[in-house]
């Protein structure tokens, strides 16, 4: 199973696709998708991001993907924009009908870390750690994007046995 | 020109299509987009909204479209499926390279009635005699879209002159 992990943000989003064979995870790649400045307006920020996340399908042909689940923002202003910028990094996957996990930042820490309240550099150590990259890769917001596909790969087989109850 | 205009929500979505002919406005169509409760995921809700507008081109073939831009909601959770939601009904016609206005409700109610401050029923009201409508279409969410697609038609002009010079 391929599954392609999202960090979604207006300004930068980050993305990683993480491969289960067997018992083993590996990193088949990472990245962001940063929005220029120079795009001024709402609208063609939107298309820009999903434009970038749609190259994203060809490229990796992932089978499920996996998204943070946000339920908080600094004031409404800034929930709008992230609101819209997250439904542009899915939507081109829930267009095709690919299936979507949602996790908690609770959930996604526990799945890669063990603790609900670990730090964002532990996130990123143990997730290099399971994937067995060498070089830490920066922004965080690649990291927590690698640690949000762990954790649906992780969760799916429960949720799926779950359901089937 | 053809412009659909769009009242964005996530339970319900208003839209009204406007042709402008030399002096004339007419009512090509209009509509609610009801994502039904049993569709409990926002993924799969978002997925609901995407194709109910995308169908809209094929059907109407509008040149432009416009939307109420929002900056206010009652909360920051609210905000971010409203922001959803929005991103969602605009991103159809985004992803074909349609242009996209962005209007205040100050502005759409200034465009439809003559004042910033008018009443949901005023604005539901001059739009129906602006387009000859007979009777007035229910919920306000479709007279809403409407006066969205009005003041995209009277505002248009003068912001393309106005970049212009």
């Amino acid at each position: 199973m391929v599954v392609l992990g999202i960090d979604p943000g207006s300004r930068i989003a980050g993305w990683g696709v993480v491969e289960e064979k067997g018992n083993t995870l590996k990193a088949l790649g990472y990245g962001t998708i940063k929005t220029p400045t120079t795009i001024k307006e709402l609208p063609a920020r939107l298309g820009h991001i999903f434009h970038e996340f749609e190259s994203l399908i060809q490229k990796y042909s992932p089978d499920e993907i996996a998204v943070e689940n946000v339920f908080f923002a600094e004031n409404a202003k800034s929930a709008l924009v992230l609101g819209q910028a997250r439904a542009a990094a899915i939507l081109p996957f829930v267009r095709v009908g690919l299936p979507v996990g949602e996790y908690t930042a609770l959930q996604i820490k526990k799945a890669t870390t063990g603790q609900g309240r670990a730090e964002k550099s532990q996130v990123a150590k143990m997730v290099c750690r399971i994937l067995g990259i060498k070089e830490t890769p920066k922004p965080a917001d690649i990291t927590d994007a690698l640690a949000i596909a762990i954790c649906h790969i992780h969760s799916a087989p429960f949720l799926k046995r779950a359901t089937k109850v």
